[in-house]
């Protein structure tokens, strides 16, 4: 693992590194933002999944979570959304919302994405592998959000894995990828016509065949541009109505999809994940 | 004055906006941050004034200003730091400390820069008969803070306008312009060989001659690579304590010249100028 920079900030260390994925065959970057903290503790983690068209950098820059991280004593990291690089390949006609940006957070079994489209394993194993092995965290205190692709990440990773994960949440998640625009294209590229395969990917169809988390916190704007066609949050609070989860839904009035959105309610979300990790 | 975007932020807005500059004899580009306000209501403003290579942009992306600027009430304006676009004349080489991104905040008087280059008119006059016209701004509470050439700025408008701003502060200023490289090349280059005619942009020269503010704010990280060379903050404390100026000096160890580093801090600038602006 390389270091890319360091920056000190709000008396922490943020952090970008490069490493050699075996996973997506590929070199791949993330961010780390460290806190102050005294010698040899380790640190609870909370893991940011980004949206389309996003690398590591978008929330690094924009996300405005340091300070809070540095006060509740959180480490945050951030993953690429896609591999990348010579010969990785890309949406045929370069759109926006497939390939390179738009990895989804599946392992692609279709050619010729099955290769290095990886990033559910990416994310889930050799990253929290690598995160263990250079970072002072608590692996045992780890919570998961993301925003719109990496809304859907962070839910069905989540729910995927909730005994992993003390909390789970998301800013304008795609929550029913089977059932929208974006969702379609991206799980019928990477995983096929049999949409059995994609449940697994779907954070209502995880919640309507047995999937359970105790309770999520998903903030929306509701000037949201994507909101209707690709993100329909009614679909999740339904779902989770019907499952007895505990889904609290904040509707933002005149909030959009970008950053200036997520980094209004950023510290409210890392307030209620430090509170479920125990770090406050 | 034309909106390029409108984003809601903290319960305020982000904006951006494009004009015909009389005095650049270009467009320009400058962003606003208006807080949430009751109806009728005149807020203080804030000016902020960026370094070497940026836009307005680099801030409102990255300064983490609009959480405290919500909380306290102030509108935040950030100017571009040049004239830009076909004609402007650029550094001869394209190098990044003079012509575009470079502006030094002065009026040019040598050819061919002093058609296009008068960023101190645009940003002490033009600008802020603007803001008046179109935003709900009390201008009897304004104050001043920037960054790096930005500092420089912040500090000689604020020296030369101590009725204007109730406040002055910076981060990682150029103090000296006239005893170091970047700004011997920018005043030489817009304002020609006779030093004499650069005092008024320098801000230790013009402590010297005689320019008083009660007190000045300035934070300044001590792993700055430009520290010794182009910053050179003991110039500024010399002079402030031969003129008996207050002045706040804070050395933040292992802190660069990013925005990891302003960002650190903008609150308690924020927070230092709100009290003098009255608005706490």
């Amino acid at each position: 693992m390389e270091q890319v920079s360091a920056n000190k900030a709000f008396g922490g260390v943020q952090g970008v590194y490069r490493h050699a994925s075996a996973e997506t065959a590929t070199d791949m970057s993330f961010s780390v933002y460290v806190p102050p903290h005294e010698e040899g503790a380790k640190l609870p983690v909370v893991w940011y999944l980004s949206g389309l068209t996003c690398t590591h950098a978008n929330v690094t820059e924009k996300g405005e979570f340091r300070k809070a991280c540095a006060e509740l004593g959180l480490i945050f990291v951030a993953p690429d959304t896609s591999p990348r690089g010579e010969g990785v390949p890309d949406d045929p006609a370069g759109a926006y919302d497939f390939g390179l940006g738009a990895g989804f957070y599946v392992n692609a079994t279709q050619a010729p994405f099955d290769r290095n489209y990886r990033m559910w394993s990416y994310v889930t194993e050799e990253l929290p592998a690598l995160i263990t092995e250079h970072f002072p965290a608590n692996m045992s205190r780890q919570s998961i959000m993301g925003h719109s692709m990496g809304g859907h990440g962070a839910l069905t990773i989540g729910l995927r894995h909730p005994d992993r994960f003390k909390a789970v949440s998301a800013f304008a998640p795609i929550v029913a990828p089977g059932q929208v625009a974006w969702g379609e294209k991206a799980l019928g590229g990477y995983l096929g016509d049999d949409r059995a395969a994609w449940r697994k990917h779907d954070a209502v169809a995880l919640i309507e065949d047995g999937a359970r988390v105790p309770e999520l916190l998903v903030d929306q704007g509701a000037a949201d541009q994507f909101l209707e066609q690709q993100l329909r949050p009614e679909l999740l609070q339904a779902a989770c109505d019907a499952a007895g989860i505990g889904l609290t839904l904040n509707m933002r009035e005149g909030y959009d999809h970008s950053y200036y959105f997520i980094s209004s309610f950023m510290t409210d979300h890392l307030r209620w994940h430090a509170a479920r990790l125990g770090a406050e």
